[in-house]
């Protein structure tokens, strides 16, 4: 990837002597951010333009040209490639439009490019993008004309949209925070948001990577780059939903997978999605100052309405506002010219106009050991203050610091004086008290770090009695049927309450029997996928002679729905009591196999109480999601219930992700319900459904899942 | 109220010679803001400013004066205004800060203010506050010093919090809304929201009505003044949360209720609560656009990622994309120079680069007359489009206005071209897509309208045998028992289940007799609240047996949480099957009496599924709370199963909220549970717990109850 950013020579390919041409504004650019390699111009029909020749092939080259940036018709893109192959350019950015995001004719024109760039190794971006900027060394190839207003910095930028990350580039602009790299990728058809992260992972000069994408290439791959690095990873994964889809396929052929497992697999390896400019705004600003450590904060502020605003943003933020120390506020008091304020956190400063004053407060204040942060709301008038106000905010900075805390500082003040804040301070300042208290909780809440590798373990499971369903399934091209499903359950050494499978009345009436009453009766029939819709589950039935009339009810309802053979019917020993879970598998065509678990019964529609990981599970996945569901207390004995045993939960939705892990052939899994028993007592299953995929073997679909491999059946 | 911001003559009291005085800059504030009355200066040292004479006193002025600005230190206050009394002024802010928001001292000194005020018949705004502003006459009495870069406009403020008034005036600068009138209340000891809220109701000037309030002072009334208009009314109640408490008592001695019954009360008269202020913005920019009849928009973008992102906030928001009709299609195509775009909702306008042509798409877009609204979403670059842009933007806003539909306009370029964007045309924009979707919502949501004021009816409910109970454990000084509050409930004309008090085991036999088994045996005794936490619940006992030890085991455990008397138990007929829900009452300080309903039984915590109104109910808001319940859908009957009786619910709620109207002695009441049986089948209360308040008649307390006198008891 160095390649695209650290070209010694760049042909822009599509430059012409007319003022409204596009490929000129690039040219500009480069002049614009003093690119500091040489530029060649392309354009077939030749002249000059700012005082250079304007090739007309890049074969007219007399150089080494390193990368070549192309904005020429979509229908010519596929013969420029090939020229520059051949002129040895082994680096492309094509920028022009016209090709899959616009349908069946572009992708097309696609292929024929791919084929080109592979004959003569070469790597590109692209195609519809505005290319990449380079601010260390003057790289800056966008078509649109930009100005170099970008302070130099450790925030790297890729995106999926030209426009999204135009309005990134402003905001770094306005706020003053210091670019990086900038890499817009278009269509991305050959190199990818992976391939970039993995290069700015890698890039010294990269201290943040902002992402926008409207599409994943390979969740797996994403997910492992992200636990390889230390380095904060924030993305805007948008076209979230249907609306959003239609756009998405015409603008750069985006496919759009499950939004839930997107938000669970970022979250597991530690990547911030945020879906507003404004969150990664305040993630830009609150990043670099020192980390915070807790959760108890001071609030210091000028005008008391907004102590009282920052304080209930403290308390939807989930901070503690600090009870200062006696002792502390006879200090404090001894600096007051007047009795003007109470002595309280919030802080209200009030009346007290002393700069010098608020600098021993704030110096005092972080300097509480059990202070871990600071807010410090500043209101003031640019026509009285404005020297003596800009100093302490600079002051405010290296207080933070000094002594390793951060403080968010918020200004209130005129809007020209703002803009001049925000292009001379050295640090970021907020606007609202509720952004200052947001960033600090982003802060607190967000610390990217290295992660393990985690690894599938399959030893508990019994991959040969699963495979023999499987296969079985497969060559009589039929659902996989209750009986088989519990018996998924099984092998995957899940406990399934008590089941026998009967032909007649009389072996059902057995059955039960030596199950000792009562019994669920549940028919088993491939043809029919929501058996209590035909009144195919009958339960509570007690008694032979209940069991044989009850199984010649659901012969009855199977011929009603239409099943031509006497269908089987499952004989289950009927479990009281227990609290109802639901435990599920889902390959995500992204991301892999995932695993849920969650409340179940009737309220797991109005709770929708679920939480969601990719497999296989790292350390401290399972405690994760199990503390996410809002029933835990429930299960923890709240309100004068018994426990319930939760470990025996625990095992169950870790062999369910085990067993989605293993066995790529399952699409679909539901246990539901899982029956959860007082502690000590275990938890059971007595209800599954199975889905299998597609016949053919799963590793191609699933590039990142190689970890796995090795327990793939 | 007119009078303090149509003054012909202002007294600016506190003015010196020192160049740092704060009255100085109130009189500064007079002039930049050109008040078109006479301005006397006014302070003991006398001497002159700004080429006046500053009068040693009130009384030294020659001439009769409208109003007094007062801002001289909290001690000389009193004696202030009694000299402006005996000058005649019957109109006085008082800035001063030093009362009541610094503790008990600072209230006695409020108190002699208040005798003073009261003595000349003279009404004041503040103290602690910065005054008003009337864009109108040019009256700014703020003594932060301001510009005047206030367009004229609709938009009134009234303000609890002048730093947060002053960060409002800010906002309203940068973003080019128009100002009418502003006002700073401070600690609200005479004037308060309400009475600047009813003028500012039928003040001809003002269009738009925005609150920062950290306390209410009189719930009722602000609720009715709500109801009489059709002005949009925006309201910022902070001080939500304990955290908040601290700092709100000193800083405007604010008292804070409770936040779920705020948030109810002011959605029940359509005032807009927010807690920011991007939200007040959107609101402020979008108001003024033509109503959103409908929900389906059109989105136009020039830069597909834009253009998903919008998508994704529309489904958010609740929108759908209008899907174009073919002719439109064709029509629209007829334009483009290239097949560069494809022709989609919403729609990427792409390298599409002809102002005309947005023009015309736009225009027929809006025409369409299944397109309730518009999102533009406008990417340039200024350097390249500048003058085109600008054009184009002003034509947006003509076209939305022509064909009487809003266009929500969100403009993408650098952070100067923005902020003169701001400064110069005629309507706002907005500069996030989510931002721009996001105000259409409250467009579509919010739109205030006049209501008739509620009526109580107590008509269903036995006053007299209510009043009995009152009255009997007021004289007794003990709480309301259980088999009281059953009582209460059925005079209340709640269903109640059968029940039998019993002395003795062989009473509570022949009761549970009578019922039929199984019954539950409940204790009653004043000195335990919760009678399951000691044991004193029994339910599912059968046989009568069981129930005379029952009778003897619930004896003990009465004995054993130090009840000294024999007990009485309450034998109490099961009710099977049934979705428990919970229905309550309580008496708020700000807003009187308030009735909830909600999912019961265990789940209660976890759903924190309720829905809460102030009483009387009015047309619909029974309608509403019930629609608001998450679990609606169950009682309703989905998952197949059987529909429970929502009429009796209906009803039972109904009853509740009339009781709570009409007995303000009733401080808190729970129905929990009330089981709600089949359809057809009723609702029955199971357990009760009534609270009385105090003893005092309530009729002082809330002064806005008055409907309902007739029915107080």
């Amino acid at each position: 990837m160095r390649g695209f950013f650290e070209p010694q020579s760049v042909a822009v390919v599509g430059v012409s002597e007319a003022p409204e041409n596009l490929g000129r504004r690039i040219a500009m650019n480069l002049q614009e951010f003093d690119f500091d390699g040489i530029v060649y111009l392309v354009g077939p029909r030749g002249g000059r333009a700012f005082g250079r020749r304007i090739y007309k092939s890049v074969s007219d080259i007399p150089d080494q040209v390193d990368l070549a940036v192309i904005l020429v018709p979509a229908r010519h893109v596929p013969d420029i490639i090939d020229e520059c192959g051949h002129k040895g350019i082994r680096r492309a950015i094509i920028e022009s439009a016209g090709f899959s995001e616009l349908g069946p004719e572009g992708r097309q024109a696609e292929q024929r490019l791919l084929e080109a760039a592979r004959r003569h190794g070469m790597r590109f971006i692209g195609p519809n993008c505005i290319g990449v900027i380079n601010r260390g060394n003057g790289l800056a190839v966008p078509f649109p004309v930009l100005k170099n207003v970008f302070a130099r910095g450790g925030i790297s930028i890729v995106t999926q949209s030209g426009g999204v990350g135009l309005d990134y580039l402003n905001m770094l602009a306005s706020e003053n925070l210091g670019l990086a790299r900038f890499a817009s990728i278009g269509n991305k058809l050959d190199v990818d948001e992976c391939d970039l992260l993995e290069f700015l992972v890698a890039d010294e000069q990269t201290r943040i990577i902002c992402l926008y994408l409207e599409s994943i290439s390979d969740g797996r791959r994403l997910m492992r780059i992200a636990r390889s690095t230390d380095k904060p990873i924030l993305l805007h994964k948008s076209n979230t939903g249907t609306l959003a889809q239609e756009i998405a396929q015409s603008h750069t052929a985006a496919l759009s997978g499950d939004d839930a497992v997107v938000s669970a697999a970022l979250e597991q390896v530690g990547i911030a999605r945020f879906s507003t400019a404004n969150t990664l705004l305040n993630f830009l600003k609150v990043l670099p100052l020192p980390p915070l450590r807790g959760k108890q904060v001071a609030v210091l502020s000028r005008s008391g309405g907004h102590a009282v605003i920052a304080a209930d943003a403290c308390e939807q933020y989930g901070f503690s506002l600090v009870r200062f120390p006696e002792d502390f506020l006879r200090a404090i008091e001894q600096h007051f010219r007047a009795q003007v304020i109470r002595l309280t956190n919030p802080l209200d400063l009030g009346d007290l106009f002393d700069y010098d004053v608020y600098d021993r407060i704030v110096e005092r204040t972080l300097g509480l050991p059990q202070v871990d942060g600071m807010i410090f709301l500043h209101t003031y008038v640019s026509a009285v203050e404005r020297e003596d106000s800009r100093a302490f905010l600079r002051r405010l900075e290296e207080h933070s610091f000094r002594q390793g805390k951060p403080v968010a500082t918020c200004v209130f003040t005129d809007s020209e004086e703002m803009s001049l804040l925000r292009r001379t301070l050295p640090h970021p300042v907020f606007t609202t008290p509720e952004d200052a208290v947001r960033a600090l909780a982003l802060l607190r809440d967000y610390r990217h770090q290295q992660l393990p590798e985690p690894r599938a373990d399959a030893s508990g499971i019994d991959l040969a009695a699963i495979r023999t369903i499987v296969e079985r399934c497969r060559a009589e091209k039929r659902p996989v049927l209750l009986d088989e499903g519990l018996e998924i359950l099984r092998a995957a050494g899940l406990p399934v309450a008590a089941w026998a499978v009967a032909d007649s009345a009389a072996q059902a009436a057995a059955a039960a029997q030596e199950f000792g009453s009562p019994v669920a009766l549940k028919l088993i029939a491939p043809e029919i996928s929501h058996k209590t819709d035909v009144g195919g589950v009958l339960v509570g039935v007690e008694g032979a002679d209940w069991v044989r009339r009850g199984f010649e009810r659901l012969q009855q309802a199977a011929r009603e729905a239409g099943v031509r053979n006497p269908p089987r019917v499952l004989v289950q020993r009927m479990v009281s009591g227990g609290t109802e879970m639901i435990i599920g598998a889902k390959r995500d065509p992204t991301f892999g196999p995932t695993v849920l678990a969650g409340a179940g019964g009737i309220f797991v529609e109005v709770l929708r109480d679920v939480a969601l990981k990719v497999v296989p599970l790292g350390d401290g996945d399972l405690d994760d999601m199990l503390g996410r569901l809002r029933v835990l207390p429930l299960l923890e004995g709240a309100r004068g219930r018994k426990p319930r045993d939760l470990e025996a939960l625990r095992e169950c939705v870790r062999q369910v992700a085990e067993l989605a892990a293993a066995c790529p052939e399952i699409a679909e899994l539901d246990v539901n319900p899982l029956l959860v028993l007082h502690q000590g007592q275990g938890a059971v299953a007595v209800d599954a459904r199975v889905v299998l995929g597609p016949a053919e073997r799963d590793e191609d679909r699933f590039r990142g899942a190689g970890a796995n491999s090795a327990t793939q059946v």
